[in-house]
């Protein structure tokens, strides 16, 4: 493959540029199958602000993962080619501003069906992807991993925040929400009505509550058969696991769930058509031991294997 | 309502004074369904202090909570009036001087009866509270959340510590032992005799092992058959929880419950008769993230909603 | 008088609900002589975030201090009647609606000649602030104590940003540059065309070297001769300290000052007319033992005994 | 007993000097049944290093656990004589001296069949307390909890590093691999070919999968069906546990297995015949209130309550 | 020397049993001239508790210090047979029975004028330290280095806190306040009527605006001429430092002093008649890499220096 | 110039990849005036390990630095072409194999006569780095700011650890002792004859005691008196820094110097002939709000300085 990872029989794994794995850090985009890259914005954020710092933190610890995926078994540079893409631009301190750095900064990887795995800041950044996702390849499901529902309306009469950037998505089009689903949504709301506003814009809905009780397998069933095989984009906020394996997050929410029910639910969905990822809300500043960014790091390369297994299996 | 929490439509959550979810901070008891108490108070703890300085991160994260429990499909505020009443007097170092201004503290509450949710402070406190529960109401069933028996005699000679609030209670008259249960108990012991002690004081008790097997409902349905329909306090040591969603507590103890359970298992003793709360050991200096502190902001929104659930279903 | 901290020989200092010095919490603004006002706003920062939850913060702590002065010889509540006068609103993630919030929490404050204690927040905050200072003082002195200028250009093409409050001031004929003065100014910067930027725009600058040399009595006579009888605003951003005194902050610059040195020019400022105060950029995430939110806390006490000083004195 | 722990009746938990559960310091090896043993080592970490201070840590919060077992129904010092036997000697920085520091450290212990129960140090520790094993006993059984196989080859071209003690031990006879189970392995790996290393040289191998779907009770009956009646060395490599539960360690692995999970497993092998154990990779520096270092200490004391319970039983 | 710290040369500074300095651990006062002793009691503490764990804290970090102290060209264990008695005997949350057991801790050490080096606990503990030490010697001069006077009455109508140690020692007769000082007094005070509680009890006093203008080399002169030849006690509260280099105390004050000046002032009294030795308020919980409690190790170390250097001087 | 740090007016200093100062990361040497390098080795460290994220952790936040100079007068960028040359490859466990790497790392750098700024990695990092210096200019003088000599002998039977260097550098000739001269020592010895083997060696030596007394300004003479016109090597120990402004590193010593200190001497050093720069011993996991990094990181800049500095004016 042209871009690998780079080979920890040759350095040590703390040593070197902390690109994500150590992958080449460019923005030459042929020869590529998938690219993180990096979105340092929380202007957006409701509560404790710091995501902006969730991508170098994530790509520190990046360097404890390894390329061969054994419960998938397959080895994602046997098969893909990826890249550290860097950063995209981003305005502090201005939402729409970024947003438009966002998209843009996205959009040529997109144009070429290049799969971006991109890593937040906070949640409102989903959105301005999405715009980009959606200008190549139509309304696309969303499974959308959180313990917030997302889809909430301006808050003090502005518009944007990281709390509704899915009402905003579906509003302009950019998601299929009868194929769509929001999972792991728990805690305390402002009223009632908040549970009707997924709903109401056509998203399929499974509580925390649901899924502590049927399991991570059946939960990937549902969102097979919600999703199908539309075309997806995956979105994970970090806070859909429990503050005690995240909490390096701005909003934690406890009752949530293990990194095992997250990796169990996630591995399954492997043979699903997305065409995007993020993980987003990662806040190093609150974090013990690296666990939260490890868990967002892991779960990236766990990403990266669903586009290396449907090359290995196509 | 006469008085709710504060409108995070009108104010961002980070912003105002703490009082606990940004409700009113009053002494003033007429019209008030439940209030809001803190018990900073730690000289009776044996081993990590710190927990007089739970109320505080209590109520720092409290404003992290929201009023609708989806549930229990319950409105808090639409149905209760709440208060944060502050704190009670304490002379710290002194620990006799401190359970006489804690049951002067509630006094007034429980005499008017107000369901007060007390924030401590160390284990001990509960011992002061129960004296002023049992003043207006005479003995009430216990149902006691917590890793530790706290049935233990004198130590070193003195009559009072944060390990024997409930052989105190039991033979003061304050609880009706028969209709009491302890509940996660686990951890080593100093010697067989000290397994008898509960018992012998005619408390039920489901101890953890029994718990991991059984599973919340189960355990849920265990306190319904001994509490019945007495009235009863209900107090939970956040130990119960395991070490890792609950870091920041005194004497912590592996083996432990998830969040998830304990939400699981209080959610369902919405029905019973409880005339008093509290949510104790919460020692922030060993904290991340604020997690144990959000644990416990959680629980006591959740004994909110038990107290507005039983006024829209009676 | 009217309003005093809460007598810590009553209840413990580390109990009760945690107004600045467990002043009341009022905003009645009757026979008040000094109102502190928390800015719980970070949107505007370029670097680490979360400044906004430094109100909180500094609250926390300030029970820690005392109201005898015994540098100033001064008891602040025997000659000053003081409030918290809790947080101005803000809209999280919009600069120039926080902005119109900012100035509009604080006019009635200035518009009372009730001197403003405020505590950011950022340090764009204070452009706000003297827009409502000007608006009833017309343009005043600055007293500004920082490692940074703070007289920036747009940046990313958007006016607004914590490194530009004092430009745009300038240019809003908020200030008398000329009998404005900054202190402590050092670290790196983007090229020389820097180091003109505030003497360009008439204030008065010295730079840390300069005040390493010269010592904290002969700092606090510059200032005097600059400012004179001027009606004046003191600005303390908080990197103005070292940061092994102050590493709780959104940019840190190292070879600072130390707490001592910060008090012993502070004190010698109590004669001049100053009607406004604020202390800027804590940011509790990075602190360690709240030490950053005890010196800024301190520093606020030292500007409530001036007013004291000067009720007493005069 | 000749020796046991402090009665923590006699004096507070947390004074005292931290020997493991305050037991004697002593090397003298007459009329001990047990004898914990310090190994602080890490020179071979391959990623963060720090578990050299481990047994510190460990010692420090083993003051915390308590003598009886409720599970086993045993009262450890009823039935032994146990020890701090302190720290064996090593050679900071020098992998193979500190090796022979080691298993030298260790020889006496095993020459008088008293069982060390030792704390690293990173894994590496292992392979040289398993030389002083199996030069009395001769190959053992290994009953190995641990994310890693740890059954590598040589790193940068040398011999020795955490990530091989297995390989090393299997091939130089100290092991009955036919006899031996690996528990919990999960994460990535370098390639697929990583997965044979263990079979290869004849481990048993239960993958965390594997463990999470058939629950503890099943996992331990594993262990029982490979080891039976084989003398056994049973290595507990902290990072078995969930980053939730153990963030304080060198390589965490997310997917993992909480502490009650650990604790079912480990009690229900208390009739094995186990001549030795360890608990190794508890680094510190990257633990948030202790849980890590007190998960540790309650694992060892399930150590003791082992020998303890086969005493009572026999 | 019969006892002496252990040989670095032979076992690496962080392994073996915590002792402080690994010295022997021993009750035997058999030709000994000084003892470290632990009081892990902080019942006492008004506002910050968890100083209890100071003890093991610094006999943590005491490993980093050296025998052979250059400034003084004095080697300790050349002059001196120095060991750690352990900690005395306390009864947590019961502050008169912990006095007695402190009292009675330290008497057979100051009977046989042995030189007790004491690590705090709260600064409550001088109070029992300085009865068993008037026992002995008399009524003796007091040396005493805080931010506090530590001089106040009653609290709470309580008569013991770690803010009035020396007004009872004052009134028991314990000390000769005419010979006496405080220094490093700051911070503000409840009223101006606490600046005359220690002169109007007899003290000298050296305010920290004194100190810092005259310089550790002045400060030590005047001690000097205060103590004279009088039988001495050191006490050296850690909060005398500035918040920079010990954050981990239970009340820090700003515009403190740094490790430099301490070390310059207690160096320059060697010759001093000092009979016992102090350090307390040392709260781990707040400290950073250990800063903290090495600084207080640092500390005994010198006053181990002196007891050396007047042996090799006489 | 050909590479220059990232413009902050394009990007937001907390984004993309992080390099040193966001320089270009390259191995290409062609028109490079100095070279970042990162050596990530803390085998051989005697106490506390870790300083192997140094590298990482420093350029993590020296995007924080700015290229222009106000002391200097001089922006480096428009005098110097700088790159970061990523890390040089280490054996973590094995020492000797280490040095190797080392040298053979930074051979091509010397022998272009580019100027490396290393970053360490533990004291013994400097050996291997002089090797590679003196094969190019022979025997070069040491400018060394540390609180250790560093010139020990074995340890337990070893040639190499952290402490001794600088015996092995200048037995092997890499040094002219004569001209080299060591700065800031302090803290205790094991003996008198460790004050001896810097001498006997030939260093000059001021002891941080003189360096207290005669100021920063009168420190940068002796040095320049010592090393004159001669090329000469510039090491700097994180720990000649106080443990108040450098607590994360590995064997801290109370009594040292300010950051202003040292930016002070080191400014005054522009005009010596030198050939390379390190900083050693950052050991991030004990830091606090990085601020032993961001020392680290200016002190780099300045060296930085120095080079653009001559080019200016020569």
């Amino acid at each position: 493959m042209k871009h690998a990872a780079a080979n920890s029989m040759e350095s040590p794994r703390f040593s070197g540029i902390k690109t994500f794995m150590r992958m080449d850090y460019t923005q030459d985009l042929e020869d590529v199958d998938f690219a993180v890259v990096g979105i340092p914005f929380d202007t957006a954020a409701s509560y404790r602000v710091g995501s902006r710092f969730g991508p170098s933190a994530i790509r520190d610890c990046s360097t404890l993962t390894k390329p061969y995926n054994p419960e998938l078994d397959v080895d994602i540079f046997e098969y893909c080619s990826g890249i550290d893409y860097g950063d995209v631009k981003t305005t502090p301190g201005y939402i729409e501003d970024s947003f438009k750095n966002i998209t843009d900064g996205l959009t040529p990887i997109f144009k070429k069906h290049i799969i971006p795995i991109s890593m937040g800041g906070d949640h409102s950044c989903t959105l301005p992807e999405l715009r980009a996702c959606a200008a190549e390849y139509g309304p696309v499901s969303l499974i959308h991993f959180d313990s917030h529902y997302d889809t909430w309306g301006p808050y003090f009469g502005k518009p944007y925040n990281h709390g509704n950037p899915f009402s905003h998505a579906a509003n302009e089009g950019l998601l299929d929400t009868s194929a769509s689903i929001q999972v792991g949504l728990r805690g305390g709301l402002y009223s009632k009505h908040d549970t009707q506003l997924s709903p109401d814009l056509g998203f399929h809905v499974l509580r925390a509550t649901e899924c502590h009780k049927i399991g991570p397998e059946a939960v990937a069933e549902e969102i097979h058969k919600v999703v199908g095989s539309h075309k997806a984009f995956l979105t994970f906020d970090i806070d859909y696991l429990d503050p005690s394996c995240a909490p390096g997050t701005g909003t934690p929410e406890i009752g949530g769930f293990t990194t095992y029910d997250a990796l169990t639910i996630v591995r399954a969905l492997k043979d699903l058509d997305i065409v995007g990822y993020d993980v987003v809300e990662v806040a190093p500043q609150y974090d013990v031991g690296q666990i939260t960014a490890l868990a967002a790091a892991n779960l990236m390369v766990e990403f990266m294997s669903h586009i290396a297994w449907k090359k290995k299996n196509k």
